[in-house]
């Protein structure tokens, strides 16, 4: 499978970025964190004076075979349920994206119930969920290479659009499953530091959960390559926020990492190619157990902290306003010669 | 001097609230912070579908006699010179306020030099800043009343606007001296736990600096009950700034608190009505050192930690987002029964 080329930052434009930075009219320093986001920006988009650009975020849906072993608090219809809810525009990320001004598209990339047509929702489906990946792999290599390129196509139709600035959400009852095997697989970190209540299981739920997941790392040992890891453990959902990660970086959009889930494919797509990593703006630290060592893993502080554990590009679509914020000073504030405002002392 | 009466939160609302933010489709607790947000918007609102009207931040500025002692690393023009770029539009809190939809006010609450009159500044002048407070009191207990009662004034204004949600700025060169010292005396901690760099001092300026405040706080040992020790301390935008957390308390406006020098000032109103608390939404812990512990006194966790150190609001604006989305929720979002949702397993 041939994955599109991921140019690296230009870090000629570095001095130029922080000179401007520090010529706004406010002390050295003193917008923290959102002075490292407008340098990161600007990297990004080549230039001093980056304009963001209809942003975007795309929810994946997909179910997951392993449902079926009462991994999750919530049945898998709820997949299926909630993509209705998505196109009826009652879901959290609905009512975000409004708020915020962000275009939503909605993906099935391979819900177990069929979806009625719908204008709002693209339909992608890979297969009617995956399989059960406690009993085989979830799906074939051919699969995980379709899932791949759907989510690259649905970024390159964004791009097309003229988005510069997306996130990407999930939807799969699930997969948090999926997401804490591909960790444990792909970091070498052991699944207890991996798993998590996912959507609310007490303690017998997470118990029978972290026996499962441990069976069927064993079941999988030969699954090391990051195709075969996806392959293996799945699911569509994240085969295509993979691909679409990448696709994001080649394209150089600025990419707002929403949480756990969206993080573990952002391991894959890593392991493929490490250079997506610089056009990543991490949302937030989810309530999950796990995605704090994964933000660790990719030496990452996320801009929120706000015990999130929901998914669906909530956390990205609560960055944004953030992220414009980083993007609007570094374009619209005046500087101090052309202000008329005195420096420090030396 | 008299003081609005604020009312307590209802708590009785407090079960409807529950109820409302768990219908909603997503698992229990999957909204994190903003799920304790929607909350205290409800019972601030008095509503189970509360609205916030008119995003306000008002910004006062001031200039401080203490400047004259070194203690900032920027010269005592630049209050003046700032609040000419706020009525340009070029700082910070203008962009962030053009961005998020916020209704920005300046207010001179008592600017050292003179400045021109102008469309976009409202004159609450109290005097050409404050005393010295290393040589004297800053200003006289009549001064800090009037300062009071012309903060509160703006907020009733506001509130006539239609107004429900606001967020405090100020600028004064000099002002975390001021604020240092309010913290110190009103909650009791030693000054090298309230001192910090401000806009920037080196190592030898922070150390005139704790010099300078030391023997002031000596100076002013018999300042103690809260309007003393404003009128020892300053400055005016700060006592502004208190008079107007009370008012926007009893008016039962969500106020968003800012950084280091917006909680001295919520600090003195706390001394005179603790329940103004229940109204504040804390926006951001700064980076400016003897925030973090004032925090730890109101008992607050602030939404954002992005080590901000510039005052004007900035910080409050930079919250809105968030506070408007945890409403949008509580208002917008489809419940589990309405959508068609099924719940989790018990």
């Amino acid at each position: 499978m041939m994955f599109p080329e991921i140019a690296p930052l230009d870090d000629a434009l570095r001095p130029a970025l922080r000179a401007a930075i520090d010529d706004k009219t406010k002390p050295l320093g003193a917008l923290g964190r959102l002075e490292d986001l407008a340098m990161q920006i600007g990297l990004i988009c080549g230039t001093t004076q980056p304009a963001l650009k209809r942003p975007t975020v795309i929810v994946f849906a997909g179910d997951h075979g392993v449902a079926d072993a009462g991994v999750s608090a919530y049945p898998a219809e709820v997949t299926a349920q909630m993509v209705l809810n998505f196109l009826k525009g009652g879901a959290a990320i609905n009512v975000f994206s409004r708020l915020h001004g962000i275009a939503l598209e909605v993906v099935d990339a391979g819900v177990r119930a069929p979806l009625p047509a719908s204008p709002g929702l693209v339909n992608c489906r890979i297969a009617d969920g995956t399989q059960n990946f406690a009993e085989t792999r979830a799906m074939s290599m051919e699969q995980a290479s379709a899932a791949m390129m759907a989510g690259m196509a649905r970024v390159l139709r964004a791009a097309q659009q003229g988005c510069n600035v997306i996130g990407f959400g999930e939807m799969g009852i699930a997969n948090t499953s999926s997401a804490a095997c591909l960790m444990s697989r792909l970091t070498g970190l052991p699944l207890a530091d991996c798993i998590g209540r996912g959507t609310g299981l007490d303690d017998d739920g997470l118990a029978r959960k972290r026996e499962v997941l441990e069976r069927a790392l064993a079941l999988h040992a030969d699954a090391v390559a990051p195709l075969d890891v996806l392959a293996a453990f799945g699911g569509f959902e994240i085969a295509m926020m993979a691909g679409a990660f990448l696709a994001a970086a080649a394209s150089r959009m600025v990419i707002l990492v929403d949480g756990f889930i969206a993080s573990a494919a952002l391991l894959v797509a890593q392991s493929i190619d490490a250079r997506v990593l610089h056009y990543c703006v991490f949302s937030h630290c989810s309530h999950e157990r796990g995605h704090r060592a994964l933000l660790d893993h990719f030496e990452a502080e996320p801009l929120l902290a706000l015990d999130l554990r929901l998914g669906e590009g909530t956390g990205a679509a609560l960055a944004w306003p953030l992220v414009a914020s980083a993007a609007a000073f570094l374009n619209e504030m005046a500087t101090f010669s052309g202000a008329g405002v005195s420096g420090a002392s030396a």
